[in-house]
């Protein structure tokens, strides 16, 4: 009996192309869309997601699927694609059609709710579209399968591999030890008095140069990738040589541009960093959305606010805004991009405190999936916990539960790969260490990229995440290296005992 | 037996959101892809047009449109539906899967060998894929089939309805028309000396900023469409909510950014214009490439290059560019805008000299169909007959007969669909021009726009084009509009007699 991949990977080919369509239709949604053209693109969307789903569920498929399961003799490659696709279409397939509907219908009316809900600063107007959604997502776990924690088959969405039982502990863990670093750290900086930029302004044109040349020194090929504005940056494109981020530019704080871009630019790496055999297959992808995370809050965090970093790049900064930067010391503009404060908005927190919003998020969302928190309960228990986490209490639900978008795309279980994210970061950066810190003290970000590239990036998908970290960390999930990173690094910075 | 439309709707829905994927990869293709993704762009759009054609094909759509032709009390709008998508679903469902696979891999070597050709300015390096392209061309006539004139076929391609038989004697008599009129006005003209822009220089961001506020003045919709820069323009999007031009900048001549926005924008607004209850169908669309064109030409040609524009316009653009308008009257800036002059290459020919132009792609075309014109033979006729048509000798082939990318494409029946919208466009002007022209007197544009939306755009795809030229200019296809509207125009404006 003969084998022929070559009619798999041809279907494999054609659900990446479709899926490139996706992903340039979702790109221009959020950059060049026409404002009047929204819902068309809505309606094309819907069409080419359904035409993915229905060549991912197509029988035919499963058929070449299971022909090349049964191979023995199959190149490693090539039985990993077909795994990676068997597992994608095994959660598909099991979600029956009306389902797939309902929640779709389900996440239109969450969105119009949250919107309402947040102009109208009151939570009661969304609870009734997450009680919907929250009973749909059961039922789409219980279809999905799991073995008795329905949370664990939403999380797999994101993070293939990862269990409740798994990750809860490591979470609970990292949360306590962040407790007193948050104190001491945050009373110290308060001390340093006012933010070193306040009141300052900077000319966005230059901030948008400056992106670009980060990019170019980070390596990101911008012939293979392009670099746009938009309002909430993020990192898109059609394949890895069309990848495709954005940044934000803010006159009054030069931080989101320069911070984005560097983040987006570590998930534009690792999609500019795929192998060229794997294009157009399932390997060419991350094996989670935790170890994509790891790359971004890797170049953002501990490589974009270290010494290092700014003692090269600070004085070519200041050299092209003068205007805004004179009279700034390295030191102070290090402390400014430093600033650690506990404050109530997620995506505005330092990398300290970060990790208590996902830990307040990942609890929260155990309870909801759980069914053991009333929805009429959820923002007065938001506020409770995020001022038991980090001692400050939300004046009102748009400062608290209704912050994130996530919710009300009824997205539940994704909240937690940030936090994974930042832990694979410090695992990857001890990894790394030895032979890139050196080169980052010379000002070349390439060796960082290159050591990236051959370690993560070009090994796609070829394992899960956890066991490509273990390969290349010596070790799994642990928030041992992330919380040795930062004490290191604030207690020098703020002279404090950690 | 009850018959419901919803399920053809719903299949006529998906085609028309994947060809607005495809019109979005395309559009993309020419203005923001990186470089290096060419490849794989090539390979999305080809799985995309590939679905689109499966779907097309689909048996069950077929059965869908069968029973719906079946229904004598549809309403006109969806038996119109029905009838446009069964006549595109005719043609291609008559063409073997291995021919148009072979015309897809034929068009890419064609295009490979075009290049090279021009490369070395030598026709005979394009020639053995130019052969090839002929022959496919002339099996997929016979496979969609014709009833003896296998140009009919090709042509019907872009210009559904029309017909070499009803077409030719028009083109012969409009060239034969021209030739007097060509050799008296160019003989003017030329006695103007140079032309009046000759030497200077147009700063490109005011030209930008100009073709935005025609294109506002034109009443094209920025809010449902939006403008780009490309090297060769073009209209594209995904939608008549999302309409996208582009436009080319030159700082030595302001001629092509304002000239391809007038003309795009013609294109635009056609587009735009459709009526609300045909989006997502087979009737949001012009009935044939002629007819498009009729609308960017009227605008570009007619409107565009008339005195009154000018007159409104002139004192606006050199209040903006006094550094290079500055001592020139609207007059002779409406002979620059007029300039006649006999030339080699098409897409530079003015309004007078084109269809000549087109004139010898189009019999050069028939005989190559006919297999009457040995391909060894073709540049020395296209030279040939340049000279007598235009009086004017190609000094290498790129010049000649490798300008165009068409033939590269292998593709034929195009060509004559500009010289249909040059006819069309003076048609359709003699019938507005009593409403319209004194709004144009006073530089108001959008009673013309508002025009062709009640005439043309919003009719969509209900009726041929040609049927509904004779709806609303009481005639069908004739030359006499156009000759009528050059010889009034360039008798007054170079004091000829004509």
């Amino acid at each position: 009996m003969s084998f022929s991949f070559a009619p798999l990977l041809t279907r494999m080919q054609e659900l990446r192309d479709l899926g490139g369509a996706i992903g340039l239709l979702t790109w221009d949604q959020e950059t060049y869309l026409p404002a009047k053209a929204d819902e068309a693109r809505g309606a094309q969307l819907s069409t080419l997601q359904g035409l993915y789903h229905e060549r991912l569920t197509a029988t035919a498929l499963g058929d070449l699927l299971a022909a090349a399961a049964a191979q023995r003799d199959l190149p490693a490659d090539q039985r990993a694609m077909a795994r990676v696709l068997a597992w994608e279409r095994g959660r598909a397939v099991n979600v029956p059609g009306d389902l797939v509907r309902a929640i779709a219908e389900a996440q239109s009316q969450g969105l119009t709710a949250w919107r309402a809900a947040r102009e109208a600063k009151d939570f009661r107007l969304f609870q009734p579209a997450l009680q919907r959604l929250l009973e749909l997502r059961r039922q789409q776990a219980d279809a999905i399968g799991h073995s008795g924690q329905r949370y664990d088959a939403l999380l797999e969405g994101y993070e293939p591999g990862m269990r409740v039982e798994r990750l809860r502990p490591v979470l609970e863990s990292l949360s306590r030890r962040l407790v007193p670093i948050i104190r001491a750290v945050s009373e110290a900086c308060a001390r340093k008095g006012p933010w070193p930029l306040a009141g300052k302004t900077f000319d966005v044109e230059k901030q948008w140069r400056f992106t670009l040349r980060l990019l170019k020194d980070m390596g990101f090929d911008l012939d293979a990738g392009r670099q746009d504005k938009s309002i909430h940056p993020f990192t898109g494109g059609t394949h890895p040589r069309d990848v495709r981020l954005t940044t934000r530019l803010e006159a009054e704080n030069p931080f989101p541009a320069l911070f984005g871009t560097i983040h987006e630019g570590g998930h534009g790496l690792y999609e500019q960093g795929f192998s060229e055999e794997h294009f157009r297959t399932p390997l060419a992808a991350a094996p989670s959305m935790g170890l994509h995370e790891s790359q971004s809050r890797l170049w953002e965090n501990i490589v974009g606010r270290s010494r290092p970093f700014w003692r090269h790049y600070f004085p070519l900064l200041q050299a092209q805004m003068p205007e805004s930067l004179q009279g700034l010391t390295t030191e102070q503009f290090h402390v400014a991009v430093n600033w650690v404060e506990p404050s109530l908005i997620r995506v505005e927190a330092d990398e300290v405190t970060y990790n208590q919003h996902i830990a307040l998020r990942f609890e929260l969302e155990l309870l909801l999936i759980g069914g053991q928190l009333p929805l009429a309960d959820l923002p007065a228990e938001w506020n409770a916990r995020m001022e038991s986490l980090l001692g400050v209490r939300p004046p009102d639900d748009v400062k608290g539960v209704l912050q994130d978008i996530h919710w009300a795309w009824g997205e539940l279980g994704y909240f937690p790969t940030y936090a994974l994210g930042n832990l694979y970061s410090a695992q990857l950066w001890a990894a790394a260490r030895p032979a890139v810190q050196p080169e980052l003290e010379r000002g070349n970000l390439l060796a960082l990229r290159e050591w990236l590239r051959q370690k993560i990036h070009r090994e796609g998908y070829r394992y899960p995440a956890e066991e490509l970290v273990q390969r290349v960390c010596g070790r799994g999930l642990t928030d041992d290296d992330f919380i040795r990173y930062l004490t290191a690094k604030y207690s020098e910075l703020y002279g404090v005992t950690l």
